[in-house]
């Protein structure tokens, strides 16, 4: 379970109350419930980094859903191994736009829905009860019909632009320990720049150097580091980067190379 | 298992390890730990929109506790289809006045107790062994003797007033979007009021306008909404209408017709 | 589970998808994720507090990892009938010096890893595999040699000193209610001091009075309690006291006896 709906409510645990009911064996893991209110890009950002780690056949039930009780379509997706449950408004966009081979549903039978459903919580009266269906072995074809590829939602801003000398990305996600997540993949840049000599402008300051560990780092200074789930990060060793640098999710990051270095 | 107890300390994860080494095989969901400190009206209301989503026979594990350790008795109750373990404060008033078959004991079988109960934590002493011990099979009346239900605890303000042409409520919940959640029941309400022209009184602010999403909301200005849980709720769309309107929980919010409408 | 990863990101969420992945069957409780970040006494003193609660043969995954991706060797340890999986950094010092018999092995066997062993996120990499292999049932021994017990990094200031007339301790936790837990033991004291004469020095004030239960306190003032785990609390009734007080983790605690109470 990946939502927006925080801790504080009752709205987690009446979905899990709703999965529980209807498929009793299935195993619930939350990956968190704490995404920026109504956060659509940090929400697919967070799923991207966090899927593949799940067993095979795993179902993830996406709610961050700005648009409840719109047009906007309640969806199931297949992709290779991996089920996804979420509303069609670009929370699943990495999951289109990866190599997985995807077929997505609308969920449109009301059979597979509890029966009163509300204009204002659809994680509860629609999702949850799809992805419990499902685990119960309820039939893909069942939900709904197929929607093509080309009319599913997909924001933009989600991947970050690398060139031969300058890379543009944003902030997609601030750590609890305050280190700043982009959308800079590691491995589309280690081969263009030397990653020693980057400059990285955030903020409204420029960072130099490239770390290994955050132990490895001088105190009280930000410095880039390859993140735990393969993109570039700013921190400052036992301090909070975001806080010090005054950085927001959705934040631009630009990536230049030293040219000072050159006449070193 | 519903409590106060927030998710910062150990107290909720050695509640589960208790139930854990009593009854290995029972599942385990968190309505919410993060009530209000104290607060016994909240977790009521929160409790009383929770549990019916959750399967027949399901118990809940109900600690919001102010009196631990004084003479306020920890009860077991069965309500229907339904187990509930919590103390005798009032956190199950909406249980006791519904329409469910009631039937409430003490528990005072020390077997059924941790060996050493101490006087600040009977979350893990006194209610999550008795919840265990039921989960296991455990008759329910070799917990403790009936009390009988006109001596249970009932606080007063559970319940809005709803007249002719006005009723007062109090904000029961608000969530983490901000949305401010009251006790006045849209069922009770939509017969006597029109409701597209109620005016409603809250935070010192006069609110007009009813919805059926958050998303056809005028944006910035605070509207009313028929909650996901069947009460009234004041939202501001993509915003935190708690913080604008300055209200919090226990506040009184009032609702009547709008005169000047039947002059238009 | 116990960290210091907060449950804002998806760290905790992909540790839980690891073992999952590994052992489908394996129970998963959180006994917090909210330790102070790299708070190593503190979650030595939680995870000391909490372990007994739990069922025999019990693995506590413990993450508060400063030196992630440097040379701090990763452990697993049995201690009688718990095992428990942990970076080398003092976080189960209360472990090492209790009466339980303890074997110390380093997690060496790449084997029982994920493939591609990150600089930054052990917790996922290593100590979950670890965890799950060993609920799977994988021999103790083939996770890695034994560590001589002299040899592991054991903190100073964990416990308090407990003198004749005299004791002092620190601030080990602050709870949800803003409980102030000390590392001062009741047991320890309850035989040299008069615990209703005692003073309490702590955040630059005197304190006076033990009470049995919250409740009891008067209102709007500090008092000593008897915490749920042993401990020395300072509490103020339906209050804060950590805030009152302006008290933080680690501060310095004293117990005098009231000399002036000798000559009442």
């Amino acid at each position: 379970m990946l939502t927006d709906f925080g801790l504080d409510d009752n709205y987690v645990g009446v979905m899990k109350g709703v999965i529980a009911s209807i498929a009793p064996h299935a195993r619930l893991i939350d990956i968190t419930h704490n995404i920026q209110a109504q956060n659509i890009p940090q929400a697919a950002f967070v799923l991207h980094n966090s899927y593949k780690y799940f067993p095979k056949n795993s179902i993830f039930l996406v709610v961050v859903d700005p648009g409840v009780g719109t047009d906007r379509k309640p969806l199931i997706v297949q992709a290779d191994d991996y089920y996804f449950v979420a509303p069609d408004n670009g929370v699943l966009s990495y999951i289109f736009e990866s190599e997985l081979n995807v077929e997505a549903r609308e969920i449109s039978n009301p059979k597979l829905m509890l029966n009163n459903v509300s204009n204002t919580f659809h994680g509860r009266d629609i999702f949850a009860p799809a992805a419990a269906h499902l685990a119960n072995g309820v039939s893909f074809k069942e939900f709904g019909d197929i929607i093509p590829p080309d009319s599913l939602v997909k924001p933009d801003n989600l991947f970050a632009e690398v060139g031969e000398s300058k890379a543009i990305g944003r902030v997609m996600e601030i750590d609890f320990f305050g280190n700043i997540i982009t959308n800079i993949k590691i491995s589309e840049i280690e081969n263009k720049f030397d990653l020693e000599g980057l400059i990285i402008i955030i903020g409204g300051v420029s960072i130099k150097g490239f770390y290994q560990t955050y132990n490895g780092m001088n105190d009280d200074r930000p410095h880039a580091i390859a993140g735990s789930f393969g993109y570039l990060e700013i921190a400052i060793k036992n301090s909070n980067a975001a806080e010090m640098l005054k950085v927001s999710i959705g934040n631009e990051v630009i990536l230049r190379k030293d040219q000072s270095r050159s006449y070193d």
